[in-house]
């Protein structure tokens, strides 16, 4: 039975090394913080996830899946560290402190015939970089004595068992043979395809999946920008163009979260900036749009100010996460903007975010929490930033003559073009008025 | 029965006219080029499009529809003009003369109770100046005494009887009563939904969904850039991304043609410069296109000089339309692409192109042609620019050795993915060669 050690220990680390032990490799998980070793190895699963604490608590009971402080000897070493950026000259470029801390690590054990796989994300050529310092700092020879190759994942938070086993993936190996000892790992779990390519066809791939979705998200960004400018719906238009057999605009939102989406752009502008000044300028649309959902908000507080003049604007946040139906606030934009909000001293509001506990929100963020209908029931304004299928009755729940500001589609309804198949809306115009 | 005027004969007017007489309506279609409504009275169809002739010469004889030179009343006026640009300052502007040129004719004939629908696509608020245009030379009031829509076409050239038919569509009034108006015609012929909105909603929405397109293609252009810069295959890289459950990257192409997604995203970008950085952005990507096909192609005959100093390269190029299957050369890239092949000495080519007579690319382009096979025999290298169905069988016909430049995606095997689930692929390293 091979043995595998993993990596780090989050959102990629913990499922993969799940995985893997229910397809009955012997697994551990490396990690640096000792805490969160301490407590996934006391079945806390430490990440939101459906499934993660059964599946957790059963390959830990059954000794096939074990928390470590101290790196041990393995067959496989598979690198799930987080790649942050750090900002450089107003860009941003790949902090990649973590990877280079395990190859300090993973040389201690390397012995002959060892695979090395990295899926964190990296900029292009990183894989190549680490299989030298490897060899620098073991004297083995990469590729030949050990096997280095970038393998990254394609899961989707909320649904990382399903898409794990699934998903196609590409693996790219420092020459075939790299690539081929990932493919007997893999092949024992994955039922998509499984490509074999050289290190710098993945870590290419990678990039420009996620590149590319950043830009669709600036097309319906700008796309929104341009209906607000002359007073139409977004979510109506997008929703109308999309019946166009040919088009295929995105929902806007309040902004680009997370820690995938956000980022790695910045990798392939880094390294390629003559080829990518589309993802570049993506990059600089998705995140301008908070800021420009501020200054509506900060409009509507105005205009309601004005017919209020000695009252206090109470307003209700609907949602805090980087995206709908999931308990991760990491890069958030709706809580970047709660955040701003905090900073306006004419108005009170509180947020309602059913995945996030009220006292993390209050302690971390110093931001206030309501149940949503009390949260209706007391606002004057009331502003969408994340869809969660909880704020799906929202419609039915608002009182009359409430100012709702909505960024991220709740307020349209999504089936009305099902209803019926000519429509016919009232609207006014000059040429009525004559 | 409503007796329709169609103002503008061309790739629109003339199919739109054959589809309202089929459905039972009296059709006068008008044009100011004497020569184009002679030949349609004589049963020539102009365009090209499956089942076109036929159908003209059956609505013709059956009385339903004729060709005129002079304007007549009617009930619908139906102007489906061009709207080219204009190159000002380095950024394209609509040129609205032969919308403006149609109200002069409709004043003469106009009267009360009438319906004037504009089809071609135009800048935001195009449509409200038309009714104006209108008041101003009859002295009746639009939205009242007469009725004014814009009402896009979202056809795909090839399919437009198709498309005319079960495409939903806007119609957009510039008050609720014309939008009506136009519903009592459209809801006739047209299968798809029709949605009921103001002018500005129906004008805006055609520009974005071309827009939108226009950006899809630069993001596939710039994942080709990234590819080429690497050394990779970009239809092999686009092919596996997009077996990620989130990602749809299209295929990338040698730059876009055509009359309309090279032509709108200007329309919006003159109008509203700050809402459209990256439909502008994307607009100059896909114009470069072009001019980077052609830098890749003269360094392929830099190097293929280089083995055979004494010899004059042969070049066949695959492809002239603006997309594949088509016989329309409009703003055609692959066609700007051969030009400027012409003025090379050093070169001999011949282009491939079965959509387009023989005789008119010599006349018209100085653009020599030849059958397939006899072109690819006596070639040293082949260029591919448009992926017609024609040339599906390519791979099979070429000759050992030939160097082959794909820029439609012809090469690729589209249907390699589902051969198997698991491919090895041997690829050379620096790591095997150590």
């Amino acid at each position: 039975m091979k043995k595998i050690c993993v990596l780090g220990l989050g959102y990629i680390g913990l499922p993969t090394s799940i995985i893997l032990a229910e397809n009955n490799f012997e697994v551990i998980g490396f990690d640096v913080d000792h805490i969160k070793v301490d407590r996934i190895n006391n079945s806390d699963a430490v990440i939101q996830e459906p499934e993660i604490s059964s599946k957790l608590k059963k390959v830990l009971s059954e000794k096939k899946f074990k928390a470590v402080k101290e790196i041990e000897s393995a067959d496989y070493f598979i690198i799930a560290v987080p790649t942050p950026f750090k900002v450089n000259n107003l860009e941003k470029q790949a902090d990649l402190s973590y990877v280079w801390s395990t190859v300090e690590f993973i040389s201690q054990v390397l012995k002959i015939g060892d695979t090395v796989i990295l899926e964190s994300t990296v900029p292009v050529g990183t894989t190549e970089e680490l299989a030298r310092n490897l060899e620098l700092s073991t004297n083995l020879k990469a590729g030949k004595d050990f096997f280095v190759a970038y393998c990254p994942e394609r899961v989707f938070p909320g649904k990382i068992f399903y898409e794990l086993e699934n998903n196609s993936r590409v693996l790219g190996g420092i020459n075939s043979i790299s690539a081929q000892k990932a493919q007997e790992l893999y092949i024992k779990f994955v039922k998509g395809n499984l490509h074999l390519e050289s290190s710098i066809f993945a870590e290419m791939i990678k990039l420009v999946e996620n590149s590319s979705r950043d830009a669709q998200i600036a097309i319906a960004n700008q796309v929104a920008s341009l209906a607000y400018k002359v007073g139409i719906d977004p979510y109506k238009l997008i929703s109308i163009a999309n019946e166009h057999p040919r088009v295929k605009i995105l929902n806007p939102t309040c902004g680009v979260g997370g820690h995938c989406i956000a980022v790695d752009p910045w990798f392939l502008v880094e390294s390629f900036p003559e080829q990518t000044e589309l993802f570049k300028k993506s990059r600089q649309i998705n995140d301008a749009k908070p800021y420009q959902v501020l200054n509506f908000i900060k409009e509507a507080i105005s205009k309601w100010k004005l017919s209020n003049p000695n009252s206090k604007c109470k307003m209700a946040i609907l949602g805090l996460t980087y995206k709908p139906n999931v308990d991760d606030l990491r890069e958030s934009p709706a809580l970047l903007i709660a955040q701003e909000l905090n900073k306006i001293a004419e108005i009170d509001f509180v947020a309602v975010e059913p995945y996030i506990e009220p006292e993390i929100l209050n302690k971390k963020y110093n931001i206030k929490t309501e149940k949503l209908e009390n949260a209706l029931n007391d606002s004057n304004i009331i502003i969408c930033l994340v869809a969660h299928n909880y704020f799906k009755n929202l419609k039915n729940l608002l009182l009359k003559d409430q100012i709702v500001l909505d960024f991220c589609g709740l307020m349209h309804e999504k089936d009305y073009l099902n209803l019926e198949a000519t429509k016919t809306i009232n609207f006014k115009s000059k040429y009525d008025e004559k």
